[in-house]
């Protein structure tokens, strides 16, 4: 059955004509069509409620996917979120006087997180990244930083790719390409592989000009014993700031940062994505005597002074503590990854599972395994789903709907089955197969 | 007379708990109350709508200052800006897919300059800008950068600061300090001065590698005769990009950028704050081939792709292009300037104007400028207004609300009158002068 184009017609229409006058199309790789499903990806919607997504042709789909790529635990527009916004619009956004929110907020974080004493506010994660690093490098004295992760599209970031090898095609995203970011930059941003100490302490011993480590504390493997512990030691014994990057994995196991479900505190943490509950915002917060460099550095920008991005952040902070939405997600991501596992088993097709428990994803254990990802997003669109093969989870993905999500994919596997046996994939596929990272779009 | 504390005392409160847990207070230099009336200013609102703001404790302001710091050309709180975003809210702000309202908005801003032919969008003036410099060095393939004006916090320009001198007080703001900014950047960024044209040809006649030519099209000044044309030339003639941050100037003297005004187009253009009616949205437009050069550069954030902002700015273009609202608050600060000259002569004080025609300013000729500033802004407080030595014109402003400014402001320029034939401002001035740059606060 061919996907009827009169149905998705109007996406792919205003994608095409997107391309024409945006380069890449659209704000963000992760929301490319491309990176789902080339020619066919409605790519555009009208409406979002919970876990529902309306196309530009009123099609309703339940998005077992991205998820906004995380913005939106407690679902797409929360009546309490929305309200505050709307009280937020109600009363005035903006003025020559500061919102009194951000000052709520900072004290919010800071009482959630007890190792932090001071916060700084932007309305983006890159930004919120430059930030961090413009204030550890400031307060280090020292320029040079260790990452491990994926960290935004920033100079100081993006600048680790200036050599011959592209060293960040191991932290999430293969191939970004760093044309016009400065050369005099080569050499200053340094990777290391996450849960490799010795790595790290290698490249420490080598570049003792080295003020700052950047890493996500757990993305698609967990840390190995005594990894975080021993990287907040060598990081206290030789003087180097220690920020952790909870963009993506803050509010997801424990009410903050993940960093204290194991334990170890760093000196600064940066949170984005999920805190404004799909508003924009996000923060840098930190030790006061590392966080007050930020006054011997030139730091500002009038849209942070934006009240809706606070004012969503307190509300959505509000509704997650009381309903403790990361024990929620968690359990939910949890049972996807049993139930992943069991219709594979079911069906005899081997996969890898990998993620934090509250946003899982999987991996056919074959070479077919980017098409089999292609053909489940190209089933399941026809079925009323945006699902691939990763779940972001938030509090609507109910019992309800998990049951009808493996309803639908169940026989989906039956046929990747098929494929492993003898079936050729591409045959099945109505267009390309979808991109896994960083290309050139026509 | 004493400014009543009972009545200041929540905002002023509110600051100082503030400051201890955010580094510099809040998220905007200008928007700090030190810039205003250090210990005194009410530093928060609870609400705003046209040109008026309330503080914390309700008490009502009419806002003749900075207006949000030039975010607000059509006042606070437009309705039919406010019911664009409040249909947002009510139909989903976010999604897995893309919001179209990113494309209309493109293809608008293509639309009302002829020259450009794509666009991308951020949430911040900064970004926008930091976005356009990655753009132009990757299309030029040369990185270095001359710079005019102001143009954000972020690395690349902050970096022409390293150097001994602090090179870029003269754009802007003075005492911006780097650091945290990579020591590598050094000689990367070279300012050149506004209307020195020659100076620009030795700086790029010195620095074959400079690949970007950054300039605010006209702030204090406009262009001397020639001088945009002759950039423009020069840009052309050595394969140099041409950006124009348009970010301040942009809807103040025509629908679009001011250049359309002189006549001359760059290469890529900038804008932001007044683009959506104070909500966060800023945007970089450029001519094709240039702008193609983002597709071998990887530059991408979640929040880009928000729905609030790209709406608000759809909205805000449409009312400004039906009420011509650059022409009505250039009229206004036209008349606001001629006013400030009358009072100025009647009580025989000496003033300079500076800035665009629709957000003019005055300096005293005296060596007491920024005391009589403070002391303006001191009095004016205790009769109900926001209001320094510059005002950001909105189409709110109307003729009674300036009669009043200006009956109110009266007998203030007559008192310090009375300061330039002897009597010592400071006596007069109930707590400490206000700040001029950028200073580290307690």
């Amino acid at each position: 059955m061919l996907i009827d184009s009169s149905v998705l017609g109007s996406g792919q229409k205003l994608w095409k004509r997107a391309k024409k006058v945006i380069p890449g199309g659209n704000m963000l790789l992760s929301k490319r069509s491309e990176m789902f499903l080339p020619e066919y990806w409605p790519s555009y919607f009208s409406r979002s409620k919970g876990c529902h997504v309306w196309d530009l042709d009123r099609k309703k789909y339940t998005d077992l996917s991205i998820m906004s790529i995380g913005t939106n635990i407690l679902g797409y527009g929360h009546p309490e979120v929305d309200n505050a916004v709307r009280h937020v619009i109600n009363s005035g956004n903006m003025s020559s006087f500061n919102c009194p929110e951000e000052v709520f907020l900072a004290e919010k974080l800071i009482d959630m997180h007890p190792w932090a004493d001071m916060a700084r506010f932007a309305r983006s994660g890159g930004e919120a990244n430059a930030i961090a690093i413009r204030i550890a490098r400031a307060a280090a004295g020292k320029g040079k930083v260790a990452i491990c992760g994926y960290h935004g599209w920033h100079d100081w970031y993006l600048s680790a790719n200036l050599g011959k090898n592209n060293v960040l095609d191991g932290h999430l995203l293969p191939g970004l390409e760093p044309n016009g970011v400065p050369r005099e930059l080569e050499g200053t941003t340094l990777p290391f592989a996450y849960n490799d100490f010795e790595g790290l302490e290698n490249l420490i011993r080598d570049h003792d000009d080295i003020g700052v480590i950047k890493m996500e504390v757990s993305r698609s493997l967990g840390p190995e014993k005594g990894f975080l512990e021993s990287v907040r030691k060598l990081a206290s014994e030789k003087n180097i700031v220690l920020i952790f990057d909870e963009c993506t994995s803050g509010f997801r196991e424990t009410f903050g940062g993940v960093h204290k479900k194991f334990g170890v505190d760093p000196d600064i943490a940066i949170f984005g994505k999920a805190l404004g509950n799909g508003y924009a915002i996000s923060a840098v917060i930190g030790r006061s005597e590392i966080m007050e460099a930020a006054q011997s550095s030139f730091i500002s920008s009038t849209f942070w002074t934006e009240r809706i991005g606070p004012t969503a952040a307190l509300k959505t902070l509000q509704v997650m503590e009381r309903m403790c939405s990361w024990e929620t997600i968690t359990a939910v991501g949890s049972q996807i990854s049993q139930r992943w596992k069991q219709i594979a088993h079911e069906h005899r097709l081997e996969i890898d599972i990998f993620g934090l428990t509250a946003m899982p994803g999987f991996n056919f254990k074959s070479k077919n395994n980017l098409s089999f990802k292609t053909f489940i997003t190209q089933e399941m669109l026809k079925k009323g789903y945006l699902a691939a093969n990763s779940v972001y989870v938030c509090t609507e993905h109910t019992e309800q709907v998990l049951n009808d999500y493996f309803e639908a994919l169940s026989p989906i596997f039956s046929t990747i089955a098929d494929c492993e046996n003898g079936q050729n994939v591409n045959d099945l596929l109505e267009g390309p197969v979808c991109h896994s990272g960083f290309k050139r779009l026509n």
